[in-house]
């Protein structure tokens, strides 16, 4: 099994073998140092030239383009001069494992002037920095412990379908997909899957996977694909659950993340994990909008008080830290007309549902579903959408309990919790109405 | 927060709310017995029609469709003579939370001459089994403890796109997608990028999600969709690498689900669950065939004896049993022109990779990947398909350490583990080619 350059330290003093890329290499007049990279860190090797029994290796690393991979055998050594680690290898054996072209298509490691869409080209090079590495593995380890986190509290994992057989749901569009001798559409979220598995008595479900949204436009939230961690869970007495229980979920995945990454984070992001308190803040729809008046001078027209506003959404973040000393704020008490038919509502038409946003960018919409078949059955008529959802409305017929739900976009959450300005950069391949490749 | 069946012991003698489906009602003279159920077990509720204070509650019961939900308020009690549990609930308070149809589609808990379509129509009503309840927490269990041995061992998870610019890799369809003014592909395989996250020194990673074959077969182990589970990591010696890690990982997560479930599943489904001992027995292609003539008498053709025929699968479930007591076994040594130009081979052309059989079916192939640019390139064109794949090409141009994997569907290894006889069952919902709803 390869060591990795983390766990270097417990080898000091024995022969071992270390593998990696070929990060850097200078050659001077008696000496040649080669540092090797793996996903954990990096370690220096030396050649000493003037040895005859090193000839062999002289020429190897002469010859060496950087970003080959290399397996080393070598001695490791102590040595406090060297600042990775304080450690080198002295190598008695180079493996030249893969050979890379000696120029890059792009310096990934001084993106200064680089073209975006040359990095998104050559993905594969652009990941390799520092700093797309770490954001992998802290985005691996929040995953990671928010299924944790409903794992230990009985939740089931649910894997629906992708393709469906009506263009449904909300106004966002959707892809047509040709389907042997007819169509079929990709889904837009689990949504309606999800709640098929409450109705089936799963009680608690999630699902991590992809969605398919048809939209064109390119803005530095947006894409075509994207991976939506979605939750759904019965027995509720209020939407007030399922922002308890997102909150919980948040806070102890970021209390994760940071016990395992906050100094890296910290180093190579130069940001802090804020680990939320609880509960996290509240406010109305209403409330909001006077206090951004009251306090930022912000105003807007009736109209636009049904909904956050983009820049409201910004604002809000200023007020959540003002008031609350806080990074997250739910906002609730939305008017029902301009969301989805299948949020409950009270009887005031008062939405049962919140956004939540963090810092200034609403990463969930979340809410308790309506499950009484002839409400559900009335809603989706108002909203013309019946024979569109006819298969959605009959998982109700038969019995299904109160239950809520919601899903966050893991590349938004990413691209938050690392202060990165785009999805693009925080997607592992970001999929646009312009970009399938590669 | 909502009590579980599992859990209501704990609170005997307590006065409590406990929320479920309506399984059974018996109104008899004096007395009548509600059955409520959710996804963790059953509990009795009792009603004495001649006490004057049930006199709403009584009329209730009378009305109260099976499969409707309830919210029942009352005392825990300590009830030997119950099946369920040795308790029963004394109710003050039914609330009916939602009320089901009379009638069922078909009876799900007796399924003797249901048409297998007609439970694929009503599949919400189908879940609501025993069986499938079960079925789904020992998936979820399964998954959650294979990616909980990869975390473990440092891997990151990786969201690769679905969406892909050309249609390509083996000889399987892909679907073809409408996007925007031109056509995209589903990928059938996250084979491609997760060798990417490798070109991009990710070094160690996996990724549970969909995958999409256009393949108009009618089978117990296809489906249009399934999920992949999908491992690929760096620094490998060999293909042997490879297969000690998947054996390692399956060992691990089937000892978790036993720990947990092994004796619902032996009570539910009958069957035990065998933890494999540690290696999983390998033999060569050759030596099967040479053995399963010896042993049972089973010939093919030289032409039959460059892959696994599916009866020679099912022979080698026998085989192994018999000569090594084992259900798994490794088949390696295969001819490299049948299988995928990515695989590598050595001098001889041999193989370097595997198939892995359980109870007689093919869970798995992997193997160590040709990292070599140049090699690689050799294979791609000898069979023709250096144009579709010149994306992944240039995956290897700047470096790429040796690496391996592997994939397995996560719904036909839960058909195996309980002996369920197709994946139409072990979907969440089936997809097939005529098969897109609900």
């Amino acid at each position: 099994m390869k060591i990795y350059a983390k766990d270097l330290k417990k080898y000091l003093g024995e022969v071992i073998e270390f593998s990696g890329f070929v990060d850097n290499v200078r050659d001077l007049q008696w000496v040649q140092f080669i540092v090797i990279r793996d996903s954990t860190g990096k370690v220096q090797v030396t050649v000493e030239k003037s040895e005859e029994k090193n000839k062999e290796l002289v020429e190897i690393v002469s010859n060496l383009p950087l970003e080959s991979t290399v397996k080393i055998e070598g001695m490791l050594m102590d040595a406090p001069k060297v600042k990775m680690g304080g450690m080198e290898i002295i190598p008695t054996k180079i493996e030249v494992t893969s050979t890379s072209e000696n120029e890059l298509p792009f310096n990934y490691k001084n993106l200064e002037g680089v073209n975006f869409d040359t990095r998104l080209d050559y993905r594969f090079i652009d990941l390799r920095s520092d700093k797309n590495i770490l954001m992998f593995q802290v985005q691996t380890e929040l995953v990671r412990y928010m299924r944790e986190y409903l794992y230990e509290n009985d939740f089931m994992e649910i894997h629906t379908p992708k393709f469906i057989e009506t263009a449904s749901e909300s106004g966002a569009e959707v892809f047509e997909v040709k389907y042997f001798d007819r169509k079929a559409y990709l889904a837009q979220s689990p949504q309606f899957y999800k709640q098929m598995a409450i109705a089936s008595g799963f009680s608690k479900v999630f699902e991590v996977a992809p969605c398919f949204r048809a939209e064109n436009s390119n803005t530095s939230r947006h894409a075509t694909e994207f991976t939506s961690f979605d939750v759904e869970f019965s027995y509720i007495d209020s939407y007030e659950d399922v922002m308890k229980l997102e909150a919980d979920m948040l806070r102890y995945a970021l209390l994760k993340v940071k016990e395992k990454y906050g100094e890296s984070i910290s180093s190579v992001f130069g940001i802090d994990i804020n680990v939320p308190t609880l509960p996290f803040p509240v406010m109305t729809l209403a409330d909001i909008y006077k206090e951004l008046d009251e306090r930022y001078g912000y105003k807007v027209s009736d109209g636009e008080k049904t909904d956050l506003t983009t820049e409201a959404e910004r604002l809000v973040y200023r007020l959540a830290k003002e008031k609350y000393n806080h990074e997250f704020m739910f906002v609730v008490d939305f008017p029902a007309e301009k969301r989805a038919f299948y949020h409950m509502r009270d009887e005031n038409g008062v939405l049962q549902g919140y956004d939540l946003i963090w810092k200034g960018v609403e990463i969930t919409t979340g809410a308790q579903r309506e499950h009484r078949y002839n409400e559900v059955v009335k809603n989706a008529k108002e909203k013309k959408l019946d024979n569109d959802v006819k298969f959605y409305l009959e998982f109700f017929k038969y019995g299904c309990p109160p239950h809520g739900g919601f899903a966050i976009g893991i590349d938004r959450l990413t691209m938050l919790l690392l202060d990165i300005p785009s999805i693009k950069e925080t997607q592992f391949l970001f999929r646009g109405p312009n970009r399938l490749d590669p």
